[in-house]
């Protein structure tokens, strides 16, 4: 027997989920005794060539070709952004279809409405690929790691900003350059600010948060800071210091009280993140009965985003075969922990500044720093073009309440500018 | 409603689960409705101090207990060893009870066996903590990486081993004191032969492969070396060329042709294999949609394996919840894919041979390399104790047979001894 697909969108990740499909369904078939088959695809032009030859599977501009058919037990979605793609997700639940989508926006900012509907209408919805790519991350949080209480979420997950700051960091160019090659690659798009403002890792971390602290978490519950201000100096400096910087998404969820933020952070070199390079993403889990846990792999791409997305429809057909429709709730809608700004959490602090090269500049930063009995831990300072200095102190730990009230007394002064301050992840223990 | 479980041995790990069963009763209650709890739980010797009290679990020294209880749903093996947990298994089955087992020895050994057996009586048997402890392994190839035709399995699965040689690489001590620390802390057995030869990774590795390469494999098609022969010198050598000692276990699926084989290989210190260190696990696992995933954690301890039997206990109910119960098939009963030695791949090697300390001795040995037409990266002579000399040889990249030609070759000599020879992982893609 057949379980008929259809999918709404057919792009890069699309072309990828026929051509999968169609490479394991004899598997899934001697498996299951199901075949799952493409058999309706919804694009906006049926003439394009998607490096995908069209035998079996028609193509339609129309999403009632594939939401009205009732042969049509699984929706695909690989279209992206809210609408319409929000749309046709909720009637696909609502007559009856089980749904598989690649879509961190939606999930990540209307995850419990559709995860309701999908309940209510006695469904599943899987979104594996909307997070981390081809590693499996939902599913082990979901499913395997549910015995524990987790507290920290630390990872890399978004590719694009990985990816310049390695270009960043192996051949010391400067942000604009190491964008650029990235778009000249295909891994940043034309307007990139969704991946270097922070936006989209911050996504991820909401889809992340939300299994994992078993809450409902909202974008504005994460603070996000981008990597537009690393500068290739900042780079060289926490090379010199021993560090490399990695844009952080961060969980920690402290007695039912959550912190969440996305920022740049300078990562000891020892440490396992430090070694995760270009658009590989990993993932730190700290569970009380698990420990440390890494999970690492390739974030995004055609056939990797694809894998996940089979990965899913697989689970989808194991489980009708066996009779099981509706996924297990998550136990957490409309539940809301609070989102505090931990301030007293201390790390160490990368500061870069940069001064009139004067007598005694230097000895007033000193000073400053020794008034708030914040000791370094490092100190560089040197001379940048005309009469400018670059003064770079990493200092032991201190309070995020502290860094931040030292940062804007600095910037007080009319000597002085701040150009960034990081926090210093500790070594792995 | 309560679903019943019946525990079967409490030691560490048996004693980890019933105090994380507790803890975890309230939030799988209100994830499902349904409240695991342990009702009996055999052992030898009901008077024994647990570190945890029993106040609504029935200790017994009767299996009859557990297995005849009818309103027992799931029981929990973590007794350990082939008999008799295997009786146990059988019988629990066959009466229609879900079973979650930490028994790596029994699923290697006798896992057709019992899958056959839970499938022909509808209920599941779930062993996520038999391989690589907290971290989860089973659970994704078997569910999210099933789009992929996996074709590499590669990782550190032995925690006591992999405990040995990083005391071995961090404070230059040899294999005897470095076996005794582990004794001493409790992380080798006081026969530690299954560890140390390789045994307990090969058995971990016969369950992977068995699961991402959908085949029947045996005990018997895995090529095993352990680690007793590594000496502080070779791990000092290794040090000197840029490498780290490790014991590997390694599975290949090349066009349905297996290789499978436990081994002490020199990694790359670059390589994120490198920095999984004491009684860490990893496990690499290439899919051709997915790339190069790898997941990494705790191999072993009471809490870290009860995370893992605690989360199946929880998929379990779960999905008794949801009125699913039986185990999906893997597809493989029966089916058996040819183990082969692959002879014919190539990798750089490390040897080491003791020599009479003569002029021309080492002359003989690289002209034996040269006739070989194996060139050589890295040459160490050094003399040892009185009139020996230590040379250590890594060539570039040869076959595995001519690594094993050469070694007899070189064995031959009289004035010569061959003490190690190693693979090289290459340096990560």
């Amino acid at each position: 027997m057949q379980i008929q697909i259809g999918l709404l969108g057919c792009g890069t990740v699309g072309a990828g989920v026929v051509s999968l499909v169609r490479r394991r369904a004899d598997r899934v078939a001697d498996m299951t005794g199901l075949r799952p088959v493409v058999k309706t695809i919804l694009v906006r032009d049926t003439q394009k060539d998607r490096g995908v030859s069209f035998i079996d599977e028609q193509l339609t501009t129309s999403p009632e070709d594939i939401l009205a058919d009732d042969d049509i037990q699984i929706v695909v979605e690989t279209i992206g952004g809210i609408e319409p793609a929000k749309t046709y997700i909720l009637e696909a639940l609502s007559r009856g279809k089980h749904v598989v989508t690649a879509n961190k926006d939606l999930i990540a900012l209307h995850g419990p409405e559709i995860l309701q509907t999908a309940a209510a209408n006695g469904v599943s919805v899987l979104f594996e690929a909307a997070v981390g790519g081809a590693i499996p991350l939902v599913g082990p949080l979901k499913e395997n790691l549910t015995a524990n209480e987790v507290t920290d979420l630390k990872g890399i997950i978004n590719g694009t900003t990985n990816f310049i700051l390695t270009q960043m960091t192996t051949r010391h160019i400067d942000f604009a350059e190491a964008l650029q090659m990235a778009q000249d690659l295909g891994y940043a798009e034309a307007d990139p600010s969704s991946d270097v403002d922070g936006l989209d890792a911050a996504r991820k971390l909401v889809i992340l948060a939300s299994i994992a602290f078993h809450t409902e978490v909202h974008l504005s519950d994460v603070r996000v800071e981008g990597i537009r201000h690393i500068t290739a100096t900042d780079v060289r400096y926490a090379d010199e210091a021993g560090y490399v910087i990695k844009l952080l998404a961060v969980g920690r969820d402290r007695d039912g009280e959550l912190t969440l933020a996305v920022r740049p952070t300078l990562i000891p070199k020892n440490h396992p993140l430090a070694h995760v390079s270009d658009a590989y993403n990993a993932l730190f889990v700290r569970g009380d009965a698990a420990g440390d846990l890494m999970f690492f792999g390739r974030g995004a791409g055609r056939m990797p985003t694809a894998s996940a997305v089979v990965g899913d429809i697989i689970a989808l057909v194991r489980n009708l075969k066996l009779g099981f429709v509706a996924s297990s709730p998550n136990g957490s809608a409309g539940e809301r922990k609070p989102v505090v700004e931990r301030e007293d959490d201390v790390y160490k602090y990368y500061f870069r500044l940069t001064a009139a090269d004067q007598p005694g500049v230097f000895a007033q930063v000193a000073h400053l720093f020794g008034e708030y009995r914040a000791s370094m831990e490092t100190v560089l300072q040197k001379r940048v073009e005309g009469d400018r200095a670059e003064i770079v102190i990493v200092t032991h730990d201190i309070s995020s309440r502290l860094a931040r009230e030292i940062a804007v007394h600095l910037s007080r002064s009319p000597q002085l500018a701040v150009e960034a301050v990081m926090p210093v992840e500790p070594v792995a223990e």
